[in-house]
């Protein structure tokens, strides 16, 4: 079989879960290249080595630069933070490489847009890692939706929320500073929902947000596992640049009406990525803590029988399922990401493209940066006024 | 025990649901006062005697002018649909009659601000019939917050869901109506989340909203139970001039991020007023099609431990429920209304207010004009400015 | 409308439920007979009188076999513990009264006997308030049963747990004496399951069980509401003479093989009545704590569209609720037994007979007796045998 | 780091899910031993090639025989019918290999036991894959009850339902032949539940049963993927020998009264092992299909905060989970033969047993087959008494 060789940039947790998918996919999915694990890199030398020979990565380097210009690398994949993807993407693109890169997009729409831009110009598969779509029931609703089982879709109620910043004594990590995150849940979690609600409902028109930071100031992090060094190591605390919360309600350009919520402020919520669609002919239901399960309301069922179904989407006619185990055994997070590397190999070795990709971003990212001009200016936002 | 004299005004699926609490109210609760049921006002004659005969109201009438006039009468309960509410209620205070008065308060802020200010300018007792909050479980969600059980509350999510009018042929009775209704489920299912969100949370500052209209032309009812005659038979087709969904968000005034949902286009849910309120120390979750139940998250739980907990309120020392069966027995939506009664007749016996009475109706209605003004000129509006 | 007189004997917890049902039936239903509320008899003059004042009872009795015997009343109910059922129903069948029995039937298959033959000598009416037919949720079931929409049923799963005396310190009240309730959750609880099975499976030919008593000795009550006077005030402690719980397995007539499992050491389980349903066609859940909804796998579905779907079943086209409120207004426990009194006055109307009645009572204590033997014997028994 | 070589008797299902557990273990948890994916063994040359290419075994084998007498081979992995498991178990201990094997242990306890005694003579590590021991939630139960917060045990309430051959068209694969299966669900799926019950309540005792066979005839199998050759090609159909459901009742030694539920013929339920755990402290319920959660009643809340709790059992404190994912995310069924790969890797390296075992599969198999005296000859059956 023909192989790819791969380089990944970033060695923590989305290291984790990509190196996972490259080694997983091909044993599960029948795929028509097979992937090499070639490079990793990562900014310390001792934990990237480890990193390497934990996941099989044949090589190490220190310096994304230079791993993006090797010949011989094929796929460049992006898990590193948010405010260095776009100098990568848009470097590896110029180099000719594939590009599988994480979500966020980037910490801006300008900057979502010169990636798209350089990634089209240069005629490379560019995919982006909003992994929800390839959860089967996820799939499975876009499927139903897509033959009509839903009719005129009048709702979407969308929600992510998390709690893990509750405490006023966690430390000021990157992701609470504009400069690396662009922003906080209104980036990283709504930008999951906004994909979706692209995929499942259409585009988006016009919207209106508030966002709230409950707490303004926090201690400043050591160096350690899972943070990021601010660099200013003579205060004690430093201010917190991005959004704890962000609530947001869309029109959408097919006439529906939609909510946001997105927090991490929402006490008990782990990873609670729920969202309802309603139409003239049925309604569905998902929950990422039960993401087996689709909740499916039939209104041609007879009006004395109707109520939300729960379909435990582990069937092996259900989408990516077959690949893995009989009815009833479910899978877990990691495995859309596995979902997305046999996706992106076969798009790759059929030469046709894959979703979301770098557009996809520029588009949610458009979405995002409207709802923060609403939120700045107390007024309603139309999309396509965001240049 | 000494008795007071209660009048109806409506007798149709409020006349009832009052008809039924005036009457199990001194049944399962120890009340001071004994209500007799007087009269009942309706527009027809035949089926306010069949009302009257059913429920026991000793007398009829068809003109409410003359029943807000009768000096044997204590207590007017308003029980008709909204446009009628403020002449009635003016004239009542005016009459010196303690009312008790069904939801929406009115067509707009500026009726209700009349009805209060004529009920406190009267000294008569007020009570307006948000009756979710004599729901046990949600009394005693007020309990634990007033506790401190929630620390420091962050947000409130609120949705309230029907589907009743997702069939275009569905007619255009009063509900549809803005003469009629004042508004759609903005007023007939917003003014309850809102009601709760000041209950369980607080005052709103100001709010940013979008409303949809998704079908704006209805056949026009005929003349039968359930519709409302529109006068104007000639043609076959009417203007919707309500919302069919109004989504909103707010700021309150101790600092938390609320939502609110309302919609008749939600296929699958019947009368789904489900509502999240997420804080520094717990969380709680209510859904009133499962109104026995009370979902709580108790942060000082041992981390490993914690988790949404759902709290059976039939407990005989929860809010209520001592009234009525054993734990484990549950009661349904006519309950509220049953301790509704229970309380105003203490209130009344004691010479004490009740709540939420025609004030919270206008602060109610004050939110809710300031997010029709949202909604209409695409901007945040501050609810202090609606006048 | 023709009255007629009902006699009412118990006035705690069932008197209670029994009133309210005698009172609200012929307001929220057409019935063609109007009840008097007669006679309340107690064994307290004062407690009666004011069970009496409360509920609207015209007189009060302290001897149950004077009210019998009295020629204007027609429907003895009878509200009283379980041990004197049977003398009670005897003499006021010999007495050509009407019946209405609450439940478990009697403490033994030939007490049940002997009031089941005596009915039907004087060719009375009579009914036994397994009150949980008659949630609509459950009537609903069988009439989806009855048109075939399960298929042939393989299982039934019943299960039955409460938690109210796990607390050795609670006292031996005549729930827990043999002499008084025939038996524990077998009687209390599995009766309840055992007609339900029967009314939506069919009968059952044999049974293995095994039963438990946790805590055999508790302290004698004192003379208290809710208890019962043991007689002996010399001892501290008595024996505990009833099962804390029973666990049964059934074979039914028509092949389906059934468990039952009832308790009161089930911690955390208030009134847990819960039963699955598990047919070629399509299955069935239900729990009495959520007693507005029911579960329906319907296996016609398109097979990756199958999932259990939860149905409010509060349409006014379910079985009673057209009586009640609006879709999604749910209703609660006493609702049943308003159910039961305006059927029981449709019967006697029309001469018409209904079940359950003291054959179903009969029938069920059959079943119960051979899982006594069963579990005293080590063995299988026939419910056959048991004569 | 020292390597240990691994083969892996049989390619289908199992063999599939033990693969990935060889390959994932070393990735995600930090091993003392390096699993060398050896040689894999099955019936088909072209199938098993197939295999071992797409799993990385680098060798393949059709005879077990030469296989467990190879020198160089540490561990022998058993996924292959029930049926073979004695014979290659003890040729395998008789060799000194260390043994994984998949449930059930055998097809009897004799079996069982001639397998768990040449394991202990020849002194090897010996594993028995009830898997579900190793799903966090059931470990973090285990670590509950251990704690005490359950107190003295009540009730076992277990069932594990299944629904994949309610057609009467499913063939007669070797799961429906006891002498390739020994039983149907009884051990398939009752050993699941009797390895949990005795892992997390204790030793049963005795138990009296009921079994049915609903279609006793079934077509005999094509020869193809998923089924077994059953040899007679020249009849139509065959008799299925096992049972179709089995309905179980025990005393456990500690004095608690437990339930089983088996069966095949649940419409609707696909992989459904549920069980509920009520102690005088506190209850538990799991299930499989949901199988990151647990749900927990703490009786020592307040009573009127009480209720059963949903623990998200994802921390990275929670039992194994902090090899995986943040928090919220989920993982599936495969990751529990991960987690036993670990453990049995770590045992191995420090020479301590690991449970279940032999031994484990064994004793369960005691209590299955005195429920099938028991279903047989209608009787209770001691567990001492199976010899």
């Amino acid at each position: 079989m023909k192989t790819v060789n791969v380089a990944i940039i970033g060695t923590k947790f989305m290291g984790k879960a990509h190196s996972n998918a490259w080694t997983s996919a091909p044993k599960f999915f029948k795929v028509g290249l097979k992937p090499v694990l070639k490079v990793a890199c990562g900014q310390d030398v001792a934990s990237t080595r480890e990193f390497a020979e934990t996941w099989g990565w044949e090589e190490t380097e220190t310096d994304w630069k230079k791993v993006v210009e090797r010949p011989d690398i094929d796929i460049i994949d992006v898990s590193i933070p948010t405010y260095l993807h776009k100098d990568i993407v848009v470097a590896a693109a110029q180099n000719g490489k594939q590009i599988f890169c994480e979500k966020p997009v980037a910490t801006s729409f300008a900057e979502a847009k010169e990636m798209y831009e350089a990634a089209e110009k240069a005629k490379v598969l560019h995919y982006l890692n909003h992994n929800y779509r390839r959860t089967p029931a996820i799939a499975f609703a876009r499927k139903m939706i897509e033959e009509g089982k839903l009719g005129q879709i009048f709702h979407w109620c969308g929600v992510y929320l998390q709690d893990w910043i509750t405490d006023p004594n966690f430390p000021l990590t990157w992701h609470l500073q504009k400069k690396f995150a662009g922003a906080g849940p209104h980036f990283d979690l709504n930008s999951h929902s906004v994909d979706l609600a692209r995929y499942l409902v259409g585009e988006v028109d016009a919207v209106t947000a508030m966002m709230k930071t409950f707490i303004t100031d926090r201690p400043l992090p050591g160096v350690g596992a899972g943070t990021f060094k601010s660099g200013s190591g003579s205060k004690d605390t430093g201010k917190v640049t991005v959004d704890d919360a962000s609530f947001m309600i869309a029109e959408f350009s097919n006439g529906a009406l939609g909510s946001f919520q997105s927090s991490r402020f929402a006490s008990g919520r782990k990873n609670y990525n729920y969202f309802e669609i309603y139409g003239s002919k049925g309604s569905l239901v998902f929950n990422l803590e039960r993401m087996n399960e689709l909740q499916y309301l039939d209104l041609e069922n007879p009006a004395d029988e109707q109520g939300f179904r729960t379909i435990l989407v582990t069937n092996s006619t259900h989408p990516y399922v077959g690949a893995w185990w009989p009815p009833g055994h479910i899978i877990g997070y990691e495995h859309e990401f596995t979902h997305a590397v046999a996706d992106f190999l076969h798009a790759m070795e059929t030469g046709t493209p894959i979703a979301p990709n770098l557009y996809d971003g520029m588009k949610a990212m458009q979405v995002l940066e409207a709802a923060q001009i609403s939120s700045q200016e107390g007024r309603k936002v139309s999309v396509a006024d965001v240049l």
